[in-house]
């Protein structure tokens, strides 16, 4: 890697911190507050881990004025450390310029549409009339079926495969594995006297991604039966989810691993669902809604707020949670209470253990 | 897409229902009610959304004879308009002819045994032995190993693989990204004195996947142990779903995403499991079982009918479920019953929140 | 398959066992009770399954001492017959030798060194300065990044993925469509005024494969955001695993498909981990820990034992999902008991059901 070196004043001003201490100091990377020596920069974005401040040997910490006075490294001050991590790590991971060419072995159809500078590497195939447009990098073994489109800048790793007719806008990543535009689980039953039979319903649509969307390994993306699944612009999808048809996930979105969209769900914008989360078919998810990991929702969310655990909106769900750890000693609880109450005479309503 | 029209009278012969209106009228196309112009068929399968009856400009209307007084439009009247919507949409989208071939990237082993009129596309690799059936399309990057068979028209998108020996019924598709064959998770422990080690059991069996059956994107179905996994004909599976080692799933079933199914457990005919459904191993799941989306399935199921959620069969799955989000006020509830029969005296039962 | 013979007293030494009946007995092959002939070797492993030695006609039964007076046939007399089980099958399906060479459409980088004696399959991609050593099988269309490096003797099935940096140890198997090294799901929030925006936290860190490590198929694991995720020895994981950025799991854990650890979670040695479990981001779990399948693991575990269920140690899980299943019961029970207590006086504390 590059010999990269900033000074405090330099990453002050890139993340619009006030800083404390030596302005041209300089570090030559970002590791934790652990690891770090005083050529690292280090950041602090959890209090549970404040004591790390005194032995950290970090020669510059990013930090929220609150915990400025218990720094003894050069300090930069900002009320969002982890952001500002984020910010820095990029100065010291910046992308390098497309090595752009197209590999002998990709095959690309006469009709599709090539832009200036793109990188297309080997053993990719690009079907009829595609669009690729400048700047776009299409990872080996990469696939993509006819009439799709992928914007500006996108980047592509390894075996990424756009069925016909996907649209992918600018600056968009997709990771190894993942396919998009697969057909949608669409059936009709049809009686045979003695059973059924599956008929399949055309999946017609396709699906858009919009700008500046990044999408993990392995995820699936379905088709939409007569319109488009949509992803829209922002939205972070993380490795193994499953987006059924029909979905439309609003901008700046955010689902973690193995999450699962069933089909014709509208999930707003600004929301946050936490990984192995199953939201049902056919709902509707408010805007800013932020759902615990793990949670099966199983009916339309209204209104902003937190939500999630097997079955509540967290609030609830905490307490009984707590409640159900201890509902067999309920139990025990309520039948003391019969047999005080109600001596020998059985109780009106009998329970079966 | 070619411009392909039918009259009322056309439709109504197709899907063997009755109409009314004019039996010329002509439509070029399917879509919902919301979006449909005269120019479009569209249909009605869901009560809830009677009332775009009266906007919708659909030129016919797919619906049940009980809403056919709330139809402006021509109409198809039959019992069964989800269907009827699946039929039309199909003559809609009629199978293109597939254009044949095979392509000069395709690594065909010399032993291979490949039908007439297939389409073998770029980057495909076929092992030893192996037979592709007439009129088979293996999509691009698709990789088949040795003694694997493949039956006559089937379809594989691109990117599926199959392990040796899989074999492959009639008219199959198989979506991207979807691997057959891969070893099932069969392991014994072998204790090492300090802790243990994991001693591989080799996997002998493969797999068998009847005719008709359609499979999704990143799904992933285990050879077996000693026999083959099956899958009957005419199952649909659904995306990133997993099948274990030795499972049997019976005819027409259906798995919708990411759905489960451990090693050795048995699957009636005529199932519909819901989405992120988890089914333990070693189980037998009666014919028609209905199981709901996220349920997870820890023993089996002897008789036809509705299950699921977490827990439970679902009507008693729904009360609850219901009484599980009010468990905390249900605990308060009974503290005040306590202090009200028992006053000071400390209940004979604790419980510990 | 080749005709491999082995006579019960070859048997017996191979797994250390026992033996009942003629020393020069011979079968030729492992299978089921049930399907077994008498050119069979089979095993008694669950003693439910004990009736079946009574119609068996497998020449030999591998089985536990106590089982042996119900034994017809020769008998290999072990503590571990499911040990016995894998070894003997391991016997018949010996690891035929590798046919080595390089493929010619194998595309490897001129700086990348190969080992003597490696087998690479077609459409093969290795990057700059990735070391294959010698003995290892790359299958066909696996894409290793440039800066990795594959142990002696490892195997990748077809259409593996290795992302840049990634070190894989000795002996290690992985199977199709895995992606090992993708991006961690790492991004700070970003105000906007009218909203946010995710910046994403540039991943540095790589992953670490420990030797005989095998991976099931579909599986995805992130590199780590500063340091590498750390898969250590020994371990086994099934199909559709996501193993998050920052991960560490310890020597000879399991974890069956489709679980999910999150972020920066520590699992320890010797654990074993159902199918479809979730463990959250952030979490230490002890050596030795055993969690059902299906379980959401929220919270640490500090010491060995069962857990799981959705909410809870095995123990009180059980006994708690009874009370679940019969908690509406319990609800109208209480209300019985406030009725008689409390006459028409309305409970201090009302319960909306």
């Amino acid at each position: 890697m590059a010999h990269i070196t900033f000074t405090l004043q330099q990453l002050a001003t890139h993340i619009q911190a006030d800083f404390k201490g030596n302005p041209d100091y300089t570090v030559q990377g970002i590791t934790t507050l652990s690891k770090a020596t005083p050529d690292h920069v280090s950041f602090l974005s959890n209090a549970h881990r404040r004591q790390e401040l005194k032995t950290t040997k970090a020669g510059i910490v990013i930090l929220s004025r609150k915990h400025l006075p218990y720094c003894h490294s050069h300090c930069l001050v900002t009320s969002n450390p982890y952001l500002g991590f984020a910010k820095i790590a990029q100065l010291f991971s910046p992308n390098v310029p497309l090595e752009y060419g197209i590999h002998s072995t990709a095959l690309i159809d006469k009709s599709a549409q090539i832009g200036a500078k793109v990188r297309i590497d080997p053993y990719v195939v690009i079907g009829p009339r595609s669009i690729i447009e400048e700047g776009a990098h299409i990872g080996t073994g990469s696939i993509i079926g006819s009439d799709a489109w992928v914007g500006r800048d996108s980047h592509f790793f390894p075996h990424v495969t756009l069925y016909d007719g996907v649209k992918i806008g600018q600056r968009v990543t997709v990771h190894t594995g993942t396919v998009i535009g697969s057909d949608g689980f669409g059936y009709a039953k049809e009686d045979t006297g003695n059973g059924f039979r599956w008929v399949k319903i055309p999946q017609q649509g396709s699906v858009y991604i919009g700008d500046d969307v990044e999408i993990g390994a392995n995820t699936t993306i379905d088709c939409g039966t007569l319109e488009d699944t949509r992803i829209e612009e922002g939205v972070i999808l993380d490795n193994q989810i499953q987006i059924a048809h029909n979905v439309t996930i609003g901008a700046h979105t955010a689902l973690a691993g193995c999450s699962v969209v069933g089909g014709s769900t509208t999930i707003g914008k600004f929301c946050a669902i936490g990984g192995k989360t199953s939201i049902a078919d056919h709902l509707v998810i408010a805007d800013h809604a932020m759902i615990a990991g793990g949670s099966n929702i199983a009916h339309s969310i209204e209104k902003p707020g937190i939500y999630g655990g097997p079955f509540l909106a967290h609030t609830n769900w905490k307490r009984n949670t707590i409640a159900f750890q201890n509902l067999s000693k309920l139990l025990s609880r309520v039948r003391t209470i019969e047999k005080q109450l109600l001596g020998n005479r059985s109780p009106r309503v009998r329970l079966k253990v």
